[in-house]
């Protein structure tokens, strides 16, 4: 049994930089023809000729794959109209940060009042960049993602004509806001697709599905899996893939981040299936993203087989998801692309 | 500044077996006057032979120390009036394990069907002999605890003479259970008195900070602090201080357990200095427990002295709470006592 998914793309992937970026990057670009690619590197990219500069970096880890590496920038409230739009050229949009909600989210945003960031928002809503935001406040780590959304909705409401992308929702909550605001949309990824905070720290704690936000409670993972398998126009994947060494993640102070990249089509093969939904893994996985983002990827097309894919236990010094584990479905670039 | 404590006790604690006894023994035996020792051994304690043995390896690792361990049986619902008469010679308690939930309870209970349990917890109930429980369901890892209290309420009610134990309580519910049914006790551990889930997968996920059960919120935090700290009659200190070498700790699957053993004393008499209760630290440290156990402790006098305490970052290969800090209490054995 086969399928061929066309264009897959990973609207939120990191793809970290020196070393790391060389040794991971093509674990994406094989399998999507595009990604958006996350801004927070240990120097946030908050100008243009660095995002000019990573991008060529990330050119080059990619090699002769054909992948599209959409860029963004760190935002900052000090972006003004004439430097955005400068920017717009390059880049697809612009990821907000609370200041130290994750990694290397140090120079993120402290102040949440409207008016601090009305005029940078003001001219992303005019310019039509997309707003990405990592949705948590500083309380209790199941609750942050929850009590961000206050500050959704009033962004949302604010600024009508603003695309707002809610990134890796995790909890039911978020879903629900989806559907209460026209410009508030989503991505979700593989794992909280698949595991609750039991995955995590309910039989052994596995500081490999450590992230954040943290996988929260089932009743919260169903309702992210109902709107992803039944192809929510307003939902895109979007991996959340973060790698970091394995010593950084078996250690006694693990940093958050789940490396998916490698295994996430396959993954989500089998979840659709399982689910008797296959035929909407394409809106989730591409369709919906181009329409939201208005975007033409690149050409590409993938298939998947039931095949069994035996996860390597490492890429690099990365410790994949289901790593050493058994996964139904395997993927390749088709040769007729 | 010095305070002096009275025999303090840790009703709740591991000690392991083999090399692991041997290394850590002292850990406790140094400053407490008598631990209830857990029976969930690799092959759990299930005979007053195996009872006998353990107590001698117990007794020979503490060397000299001034220290009684409680010995205890894992608990069996086939164990029968006789055998337990026998028994109660050499144990103070028995410890039921819901099957799997915890570290080395695989022979635990798995039906927790009253008639099932009767004849034993009649018998104890007759003999005298306290029930202590691993009070989780193998539910949501958030809520186990709080599912559990509904077998709580029952066997309290059935069996209205068995003094049960609800060992390392960890949310407000159950403070709750201990002023709704008279036989109901509970053991506290220093790093639910502490900490919370944000401590543990708040910020960097902290292995050496997980434990079963897991820390909650903190509302529950403030209920068990507020029974702890004024010296509630029903509550006793229990250390729940459990060993694993650092590679099970920080690995791709963590095992569960702190090893608060050394750093007990220390840690408490701030947590009740802080809140201005350090009257009522002798109350949580030994006199409360003296009281519903019917015990007579070794008189063993431990000072607490206001001189920083530098915490090792391991004893043996064991990395204890607080690895690396400074405490600000100190604590040795009373040379006058």
């Amino acid at each position: 049994m086969k399928i061929v998914l066309k264009s897959p793309l990973d609207m939120h992937l990191h793809l970290r930089d020196g070393d790391m970026l060389e040794s991971i990057a093509r674990c994406s670009s094989r399998y999507f023809a595009g990604a958006i690619v996350m801004p927070n590197l240990v120097m946030p990219v908050t100008s243009i000729d660095e995002v000019i500069s990573y991008k060529k970096r990330v050119l080059k880890a990619i090699g002769d794959d054909k992948f599209e590496p959409y860029m963004t920038l760190f935002f900052k409230s000090d972006y003004r109209y004439n430097f955005l739009k400068e920017a717009k050229e390059y880049i697809k949009a612009i990821k907000l940060y609370p200041s130290g909600i994750t990694t290397n989210s140090e120079g993120g945003v402290s102040s949440f009042e409207i008016d601090d960031l009305r005029e940078t928002l003001e001219a992303m809503s005019e310019l039509n960049i997309p707003l990405l935001v990592h949705g948590e406040t500083n309380g209790f780590v199941m609750d942050r993602e929850k009590e961000f959304s206050s500050f959704y909705e009033k962004i949302a409401l604010t600024f009508p004509k603003l695309k707002i992308v809610m990134e890796h929702i995790t909890d039911k909550n978020s879903v629900e806001l989806l559907n209460r605001h026209d410009n508030l949309y989503a991505t979700i990824t593989l794992h909280h697709l698949l595991i609750t905070l039991d995955d995590v720290a309910g039989g052994l704690l596995r500081p490999h599905l450590f992230c954040k936000p943290i996988a929260k409670r089932y009743e919260d993972r169903e309702a992210l899996q109902k709107v992803a398998l039944n192809g929510h126009p307003k939902v895109m994947f979007g991996s959340d893939s973060a790698p970091h060494p394995r010593d950084k993640k078996e250690s006694c102070g693990c940093a958050a981040g789940i490396f998916s990249a490698p295994v996430a089509l396959s993954a989500l093969c089998e979840l659709f299936e399982k689910n008797d939904k296959l035929e909407n893994l394409q809106k989730f996985i591409s369709d919906n993203a181009i329409k939201i983002y208005g975007i033409k990827p690149i050409k590409k097309e993938i298939v998947l087989e039931k095949k069994e894919f035996l996860v390597p236990q490492k890429y690099g010094n990365v410790v994949p998801m289901f790593a050493g584990e058994k996964l139904s479905w395997s993927s390749y670039e088709s040769t007729s692309s």
